[in-house]
């Protein structure tokens, strides 16, 4: 299976790069600069020791040219929509999974689109023939990037098309961590509010921790 | 201490004021009917042996005046509004702790007032001088009622004043949960929301349990 991440070169997209690739899947990270992808596509190549899958790079259209059925989003807000612009084309019915957080000018709230949330911005800007599914959003760049720890959060999925969702779960749950079906796209209201929450507790003086993630409790356990 | 839980007769309320009275905090539950207020705070008062917390029943406003400093408000949401404006001039500064969340017609899905959350419609009905904290919004009923066992999910709390979230906050710890300082009223719209994605999951053929709570994920644990 070959997947892209665009803002691959980005830590977050970095770290679901090298997360995948250890899960044997390959991934194209892209980028506007082609070049800056193949480099960093180098750096992470060379953290991978036996794994099965692979990490290149390519610009953003060939990466979602390369990918077999599913692309991730990976971009900072602010380049958000007009990356979805430029791939509109190549995306070609592929599923796009947006894990894109509008944080705003505070990275402990969200400024939301006037769509509601960026994966419903996302399915607006790309139409209806092109499944968007919002995925990931809740975990934070220096977790996956810590890869002498399992991931040990929970991914709240959300999106409108049903099979698209479960083809995304299927995917991330590649990565050993357990998948929700959070509901319709609207739902990516809330789940992309969760992160600047999280964040504000990460800086936060009163609590212990950082890089704080998000468990759904299940009684008795 | 003694709090005010309006609605209390409600499942929600009814476990809250169980859960209060056995951390040995006095509770006077409110009701539109002061009788039938009385006659719930008996059947509770029934299941409790050996706490030092009471259980009692009023009418909504003399439940509000008999509360130390914090009034909990479990109405459906459908009260949610009237019964504010029914008691805000009994509040005289005293805490207003909202747990509704606004469901829609589908209780999968949240049906937001014009304001963006619950809590916040609360802090413009009752104006900037008397403080508003949600909270609690995210505990099922069932867990609650379910006194055998701990409650054992976490309380994500937020508003405005940060002096009143700090008294919430020391007031829910009783129930020994772990409670966090989630922002700004604003942020309502995500916690309050979150309610429904648990339904969601709870109600699904797809996960193998009910009535799902949420946790914050400490990094190593």
């Amino acid at each position: 299976m070959k997947i892209a991440i665009l803002g691959g070169t980005g830590p977050q997209g970095s770290g679901l790069a090298l997360r995948f690739a250890m899960a044997g899947i390959d991934v194209v990270l892209g980028s506007r600069n082609a070049d800056r992808a193949q480099e960093i596509a180098q750096e992470l190549s060379n953290k991978l020791v036996g794994c099965l899958g692979t990490i290149s790079g390519l610009n953003n259209e060939d990466a979602v040219s390369a990918a077999d059925e599913m692309v991730i989003l990976a971009v900072p807000y602010s380049a958000h929509d007009s990356t979805l612009l430029g791939i509109k084309e190549q995306l070609n019915r592929k599923i796009l999974v947006d894990i894109v957080v509008p944080l705003g000018p505070k990275p402990t709230m969200v400024d939301m689109p006037s769509e509601g949330s960026a994966t419903e911005a996302a399915q607006a800007i790309l139409g209806d023939d092109i499944p968007v599914v919002g995925a990931l959003h809740n975990v934070s760049a220096h977790t996956l990037n810590s890869l002498e720890n399992s991931i040990n959060c929970d991914i709240l999925v959300c999106g409108n098309d049903l099979e698209a969702k479960k083809k995304v779960m299927t995917l991330i749950s590649k990565l050993d961590v357990a998948t929700y079906n959070a509901g319709p796209a609207a739902n990516a209201r809330c789940i992309e509010a969760i992160t600047p929450i999280l964040i504000r507790l990460n800086i936060s003086k009163a609590v212990s921790f950082s890089h704080a993630g998000l468990k759904i409790w299940e009684p008795g356990t």
